[in-house]
């Protein structure tokens, strides 16, 4: 018989993605699943990467083992990108390159906290963040968003109240379930609290180039040093590259890359060479930028048009204005986690609300809400997916 | 002022990798370097790889988010590979790709450890588990290796006056740094240890496949089930595909893979594509390794004929039979901490015995000894490095 080991107590905190697990159950051919967050197959560079491929495979040092904290010119490339972006001079010995935005947290998290220290995070919260929390043995708390982000006047009462927190984590634009941006006045508000009580800011920020207005939002980290920005090229070029980034003040990012040593060595010198050339291709990433801008735009129009059309005022839902996510909230009633079996019988998947909760008594009532991603169709798949959930809500109140 | 963020205490326990500062110092133009544990950059199939990844990106998949256990045929190829070499029936199911081995090692580590938890690791020790292990908190503990691998029989003695570890590591075959290679009879001992007193051997196994002799000693894990293989296309592919592997049993596989997907989601599709393709291809795999142990056996020849030729009885060295090292123990009272600054001066790198050391006052004395690295370079440079190395010990001596 095989032996079974005991895993550690660190481990038996930390909580399965619903969501990835729900990827699994949606992958069935004959399921339209607005469950991930994939980037649109259609709009990945494909053959752009390919070229690029082609000509870092050209040189020894692209099949090497790299630098721990990343490839030189694209920590270049993401300094110049982050300096334009937050109006402060980034240079490339404050960026480490990570697999992925989510390595960053991770890094982030072990590098800086002990187990107990308390820590913020938005409610509905970003699965990933949540249990990179948990298995830091954080004490996660939660503030809750509305449509103008999270509710810093209610983070203000708490620290007033002499709540202390380590950090405080936000996906401050296009909000990963929600949708929704955190508010210039909330930025400041945000950024100078963290000034006052000396907690860190991470902003999570993977999607702030995917606004539809062209012009990302200010980022926090152009109000306050306190302020760690993490990105990643994932929803811009491909997932496929893993790469990510830490941007933040040298004592940190010494530990975090001290941490990623022992973690995995070093990145993939080939994606991060494919990386480096194509956000350094000026020209080119503006260009791709513009397409899935306006990709996406006209997908959520075209979602909320067919939710608006087919559920009318039986959900309130979010004006998607970046990102790839739209969120409903039922207002007739309907549980959503109940929904998701019928709906996945119906041939269309999405993500209950009650994934993206914390578990706290006092946390945010999810069950009727659920998380649509816009970005992953063409508009007349998307309204076929709507007119199938919506047949999959008659079936359940049946 | 930037605020300098206070580190979390377990960070404060993680050595940085003395292997990883030194390869900075050893990048110079002027220096040969010995230093690094780098697969030869001209025996890394670079076109093939080209070859593959255009296969690959031909397919949407090869640039979207993959699955967090590793791209199926990956899987599965490992498997196929793994139950050839240990005789046992290994399923895909069995395999989490993860990114290098060194990554497996991590996510192992914080899977199964608890702070305070007891582990042994060999002295010398492979730097990368030292600070896994230190990261997860873990009590440290070390035996020491011969020319016959771990001192299995003083192990026996501790577990039988009641020491109880969760785990012991091994770098079985081909030993980084020592260069040894754990004995059949001592596999033997060591296997029915584990079952005996229930503990996990970690049979760390990069170097395996290359054997000088061409068929890889047989694995630790065909002698019991307590047995953890970590695996990696980095010494047999190439490093910057960041391919490794875990094999066990199922409990422990899915509480790596929960604990991947917090770290990093997924690995690259693309570049698992890329390894999955070139470890199926039986015919160039094989081919490619027999010329990889061609020229690695060529090359420690070289080197350890120049060690005889010019340090003579100044060394007690070791005979590679596999793998990238060679262990040089030097009789003369020579320190070869404060012999590497005088070596860079004469433009030869390696790494001094005290890097792989654990730091507790009982460990074994290496202030005398040094890893060379045999793989990097052609027999004449090899050569050269070492007449540098020997002009070196005299400018000390002085």
């Amino acid at each position: 018989m095989t032996p079974v080991p005991t895993l550690s107590a660190r481990l038996r905190d930390v909580r399965g993605s619903a969501i990835r697990d729900l990827l699994t159950l949606t992958a069935r051919d004959d399921v339209l699943s607005l469950a991930g967050g994939l980037p649109a197959a259609d709009l990945l560079p494909r053959e752009r990467i390919a070229a690029a491929a082609a000509r870092a495979l050209a040189s020894p040092a692209s099949v090497q083992y790299g630098e721990t904290a990343g490839l030189a010119p694209l920590r270049e490339v993401v300094a110049a990108h982050e300096s334009g972006r937050t109006g402060r001079p980034v240079a490339a010995s404050d960026v480490v390159v990570t697999s992925g935005s989510q390595q960053a947290l991770d890094l982030l998290a072990r590098a800086l906290l002990d187990p107990g220290d308390p820590v913020v995070v938005e409610d509905p919260c970003y699965v990933g963040a949540l249990q990179v929390f948990q298995a830091a043995g954080a004490d996660v708390r939660a503030v809750p968003l509305d449509g103008d982000g999270m509710r810093v006047d209610l983070l203000a009462d708490r620290l007033a109240a002499g709540f202390r927190p380590r950090l405080v984590h936000t996906v401050s634009s296009f909000h990963n379930p929600r949708g929704v941006t955190l508010t210039q006045d909330r930025r400041r508000a945000l950024a100078a609290l963290a000034d006052r009580y000396g907690f860190l800011v991470v902003e999570d920020d993977p999607y702030g180039l995917l606004s539809f207005a062209g012009e990302p939002p200010r980022p926090l980290a152009a109000r306050s040093d306190r302020v760690v920005r993490l990105g990643s090229a994932s929803k811009v070029i491909a997932p496929a590259l893993r790469v990510g980034w830490l941007v933040g003040p040298p004592a940190l990012t010494a530990g975090v890359e001290l941490l990623k040593q022992s973690t995995d060595l070093c990145g993939s010198s080939l994606t991060q060479a494919i990386a480096a050339e194509l956000l350094a291709d000026e020209a080119w990433f503006a260009a791709h930028l513009r397409t899935v801008r306006a990709a996406n735009r006209a997908r959520a129009v075209a979602l909320t048009a067919a939710v608006d059309d087919v559920l009318g005022d039986r959900v309130v839902r979010s004006t998607p204005t970046g990102g790839m996510f739209c969120w409903l909230d039922f207002t007739d009633g309907t549980d959503t986690t109940a929904l998701l079996p019928r709906a996945l019988g119906h041939g269309v998947g999405f993500v209950p609300g009650s994934a993206f909760a914390l578990g706290s008594a006092d946390g945010e009532d999810l069950s009727h809400a659920a998380r649509v991603c816009f970005a992953s169709y063409p508009g007349p798949v998307l309204a076929e997916a709507v007119a199938r959930l919506e047949r999959a809500t008659r079936s359940v109140a049946v």
